[in-house]
């Protein structure tokens, strides 16, 4: 009878172990597919071994629990996976059309051949096919009918890498989701399978590299034995697709090479360089290249040597160049200076227009100041036209609530990317201006700070795996609408029923903004707490530090009115921007709402479009935000009955605290500016709760990494 | 220069001393009554030298500046102050009208003699003339026309007594106001101007009684040292016509007095009882009597040597009978039992009925169990006919909130004082029943305990000073309701504005009914967090503690349903009740919902009689709870225009506590509830922002005691 009850219990614990829903499977939920919508494949046929045959099948056992048989086609419907040198393939697809697509596009099409049903996946290589598999799986997987698919796709963007802020002790600068995925102390012996699993994720997405290591790099890395480490990453990535990069520290001639300096002059120095890159190549033939922060936040750099940026740049370009490699060079400059931050990095770079390699791509942040809840587009995009140019994206939430919000950023950054930099008149957007349209160079790329981690759902909040799905997305096709992104994941990871779709995706896309509403709303920036940035502290104010890491110096409150002004009259960088871009920015009349005190300083009682005064307007946003949250509570938690348990309630938990942190926010903001404004809170809007000097008091024991 | 300045800072800072609106005024707010509203005296008259007199001039020069003037009836309007021995009261008030009143009761009046007018103020006793005083400054402080004056009255209760649990060592048990004002430590020597300032409170609405120290007595305080400092209080409330009482420790003979036991069959005892008495009176000609918890959560009593409860009160009685003292008997007997806690009260006393001296009141509290936010009144009540038998009233907040929540427990306490005992058929009120109507007994008494406390507003809480002056006017008048204490005493503590009376009469009114929706709703009781009863516990469970201390002992919530069985075929407390009620308690469809799980344990899905299931209407009940706290916010913030900002940003900050509070009870009762219904809560209703867990962990460092 014992015996009986630990049989049965084994059962169900077994099952539970299969049906787990912990998130670690993110949306590559292969065994849970429904399948009475699966397609009715009889076989599989094309290049034989080839991996991306193999990853397909992989998943349709997952699916199905058996392989497809590989036959040749026959009677019923065949899946036909190969390159333009298959024969099959060549006999439905001109191999014109597959050249146009380059080696990472691919073509999906069903099609009749006699009685016998074909669906192909073509590309003209191997990474290609393993996209085309990837979208054919997402069709399977969101119950998509096969039978008149005509797809062809190629990337936006031809680099479309994470920048992994991990550091070599294992932790995570701005990570909230566990200690780093890459176990340098166990490596080169002991391989996680995590590996693998990351590598089929970033595959799934069109994700084709990945740096490492933090952009405060440790010269470490550059060491040997480091790059042996590096070396079985990139062996394990490179069946996907995906290349690996390294962020280098500029000054580890100097302290790996045991050199007297760093100087990009010095021929030393880039003998140092040219022999590390040369090391480099020899154990990882298809090393994508460096990441550099130089001459930032303390970091050292050309400058240090009186050099410029470029002839930092341009040396390592010289290093890689013989190999293949790139240079991501970062504009994200931010030392101490008397200009408005929001202008340095232009101020920097766009007279070294033109100065750099052509391996060398400049790494942009989206906004000028540092992925804010909302910023402007950076004025670098558009201005920098004879130098490469990629946009960097946070995907890790640094700024909108660590892991315990949820925040769906595709919004965000579709609305940058289809900002008009106006640089050739108009429809110059950001994302023509990066992916080639504009101004073409040798490499497009755009890079995202990623928010994986250890966690078991690999990015804390299970809703913010939607944000590294999002990105590898867009960085694939920025055409892509929000919703369209949105509802991919929601099938894939969650669900295809349409009471389960609907209210998520309509909360995930009114997410963002809500974020901002009950944060830093009408362009409000940077009044985080210090150093961790989590919750509000407009009124931080730290002895002896720096003006511009002091929210005061951003906000400007006083009893005047509240804004930075950087109208020309202001710190003028308004006039970084393009005609007539810059004429709307500095009019207080026709500067948008979402940016009005980002670009100006603007009284009180100044009225807003609405009729209301700016106070009113920032109580009505802040309580609108706080709101919205309460909302999504309601949406996540009718929607109870579609979700596994595990997962929903973790997502409500998260919901809870982010409902209090709205709260917050709101009370933090309203009740410190108030004391600026000195006018009531309009008195339909619900009141605080909490006491300014309360708040004050709330000081977090948060590091900068987990 | 500089001496101009310290001038002018000088007045200022007197202006705001005399002007500063900290509550410490409580409803005597003389010094701020709108001049432009008081009656045109001209001449002041009547008993030369009274008290009561002085007191209205003290009162007036406040008002005005000047007394007035002490002379004859003349032309223009005089106010005539005076006994039934007085010359020009004989003239318009016939005898036989206050006699009628009795020496406490009271004429007002306005006449016209020839062209002369004159405002009276008529008793049969000095006290009755105090009374009258006040009323008439009440009037005036109100802003009411005088001209039309036919005002008579006379007190509810003989005996009008507040019940202070303030311990010897200057600790306030359940006290939220600070220490206690009574100084023992420095009397007799050092005397605070807070006694005065009491008595004066207190006589202006009607207390003629006070019960100086603990239920919970000390032996100490029937030491002659005690004694002494206690004959200075007595001294100093005397004019005032207050009497002092005591609390006695029913072992003192044995601990004070040395004897081998406090037997109330031993006559030792009894003579060291008689003793006592004679060294009291000696010291206090007009002490009021003792008050007793005996046998009583450890105290001692007359059950510890196998009397009863009649055998130890006589004792006393005897021994203050010679001197016209009483006996404050408490039927709080709460022993280990394992009887349902709400029928102890009742089994142990209603067999002895009219085995009391007719110097002994027997003091029930107003409900079965403890002062719990909403619960039926006591069966005693109705119950005991032969002896006389007084409601004890809790005016500080130890259920509702401490000194941070503000709720008006005017509503609270008429609901009790007009259900309906249906002891002597239809309409034989719980007020009826006491006050001498139904039963009439030798004295009428009612009992509140106090919320004063050293804090410069005396209650901690503004709002809460309404519950001390609520209970002196019911005790006065239970006929009052209240709306029209509220009316007085916003009139009186801020103003007469009715832009500021009409919002926050209704905020008043509305709030105990809001703290019991937030609370414990539908009669669920006593789910308090352990020990200091701040806070939702409802899921306490102290292991080795009596069940009857213990929170589910009180819910009893299961998968099954929720609420106490007290029905007869449960613990059968329905048939201590006077038909009809029993049976209307009895029956779960005629049972009040608003007493529903005070008697019936009731199945989840029970229906409402507006539809909704019982879980459903529990949520609604706490969350409306929350979403009216948040408008009382709302109703405070909006009628800062009329409120000094003294206490109009103490008042806001409270609430802001109590609106974080709301959400605690709501969320805590809510999900730990849920465990049982495992039923969603509403979708329509704010969800919860917390998790039970983490609730679960919540202990407040909170002492029985301030």
């Amino acid at each position: 009878m014992r015996r009986i009850f630990c049989i049965i219990w084994l059962c169900i614990v077994s099952i539970g172990v299969i049906n787990a829903e912990d998130g670690s499977r993110l949306w590559l939920r292969f065994q849970s597919c429904n399948t009475a919508t699966l397609p009715n494949f009889t076989a599989i046929n094309g290049n034989k071994g080839s991996f991306a045959l193999q990853q397909f099948q992989e998943a349709w056992s997952l699916m199905t629990g058996n392989n497809l048989p590989e036959r040749n086609l026959s009677a019923g419907h065949t899946l036909l996976i190969g390159t333009s040198k298959n024969r099959e393939i060549k006999k439905v697809v001109k191999a014109k059309e597959l050249k146009e697509l380059g080696t990472e596009g691919y073509i999906i099409r069903t099609v009749m051949q006699g009685n016998k049903m074909v669906t192909l996946v073509a590309s003209l290589g191997e990474g290609g096919l393993l996209y085309g598999v990837y979208h054919l799986l997402r069709l399977i997987q969101t119950g998509t009918d096969l039978l008149s698919l005509q797809i062809s796709e190629k990337p936006s963007y031809d680099i479309r890498i994470l920048n992994h802020w991990d550091n070599l002790n294992g932790t995570v600068e701005r990570g909230y989701a566990g200690y780093s995925i890459w176990q340098w102390d166990k490596l080169p012996e002991v391989i996680s399978p995590r590996y693998k699993e990351y590598a089929r994720a970033n595959a799934s997405i069109g994700i084709n590299g990945t740096v490492l290591n933090n952009v405060n790099a440790s010269p470490d890395i550059l060491t040997t034995s480091y790059l042996q480490k590096v070396k079985i990453i990139a062996d394990i990535l490179r069946p996907y697709h995906i290349k690996v990069y390294l962020s280098v520290n500029f000054s580890s001639p100097k302290i790996v090479g045991g050199l007297s300096d760093s100087d990009p002059l010095n021929p030393q120095v880039q003998k140092w360089w040219h022999e590390k890159a040369t090391e480099i190549y020899r154990l990882i033939p298809d090393f994508g290249g460096f990441l550099v922060k130089a001459n930032s936040e303390g970091q050292p750099g050309p400058m240090d040597y009186g050099r410029t940026h470029s002839d930092g740049a341009n040396m390592l370009a010289d290093a890689l160049k013989p190999y293949g490699g790139i240079v991501m060079w970062r504009a994200f400059v931010y030392n101490p200076s008397p200009e408005d931050r929001a202008k340095q990095a232009y101020l920097e770079f766009k007279p070294l227009d033109g100065a750099f390699r052509n391996n060398v791509i400049i790494q942009v942040k989206n906004g000028p100041v540092d992925f804010q809840p909302r910023e402007p587009f950076s004025p670098l995009f558009g201005a920098i036209q004879q130098t490469a140019i990629m946009p960097e994206l946070q995907i890790t939430q640094e700024y909108l609530g660590f892991s315990n919000h949820l925040v769906f950023l595709a919004p965000q950054w579709k609305e940058f990317l289809e900002s008009d930099t106006h640089c050739k008149g108009e429809n110059s957007t950001v994302a023509k201006s990066t992916d080639g349209t504009i101004y073409p160079h040798t490499h497009s790329a755009i890079a995202g700070v990623a928010n994986i981690g250890l966690d078991t759902n690999w990015c804390g909040h299970h809703f913010a795996q939607a944000n590294w799905y999002a990105f590898g997305r867009l960085a694939w096709d920025h055409t892509l609408t929000a919703e369209e992104i949105a509802t991919e994941w929601i099938r894939m990871t969650f669900s295809n029923e349409p009471k389960f779709e609907k209210p998520v995706k309509e909360m995930m896309l009114q997410s963002w903004e809500t974020a901002v509403d009950y944060m830093m709303p009408l362009g409000l920036h940077h009044i985080f707490a210090w150093d961790h940035h989590y919750g509000p502290e407009p009124w931080c104010n730290i002895p002896g530090a720096r003006a511009d890491w002091l929210p005061p110096y951003y906000h400007n409150a006083g009893t005047d009115g509240i804004g930075f002004d950087r109208t020309t009259t202001g710190s003028d960088a308004v006039s970084q921007y393009y005609s007539p871009l810059r004429e709307q920015f500095n009019n207080l009349e026709s500067c948008p709402e979402e940016l009005l005190l980002w670009f100006h300083h603007v009284p009180w009682n100044h009225s807003m479009k609405n009729g209301r005064t700016l106070w009113e307007e920032l109580c009505y946003r802040y309580d609108g935000g706080v709101q919205r949250v309460r909302e999504f509570q309601k949406i996540w938690d009718r929607v109870e009955p579609f979700v596994d348990s595990d997962r929903f309630r973790h997502v409500q938990s998260r919901l809870r605290i982010q409902s209090r942190d709205a709260v917050w926010w709101k009370d933090a903001c309203l009740l410190y500016f108030q004391t600026f404004s000195k006018k009531p809170i309009p008195y339909d809007i619900e009141r605080p709760v909490h006491e300014l000097e309360e708040l004050q008091q709330i000081k977090l024991e948060l590091k900068h990494h987990n």
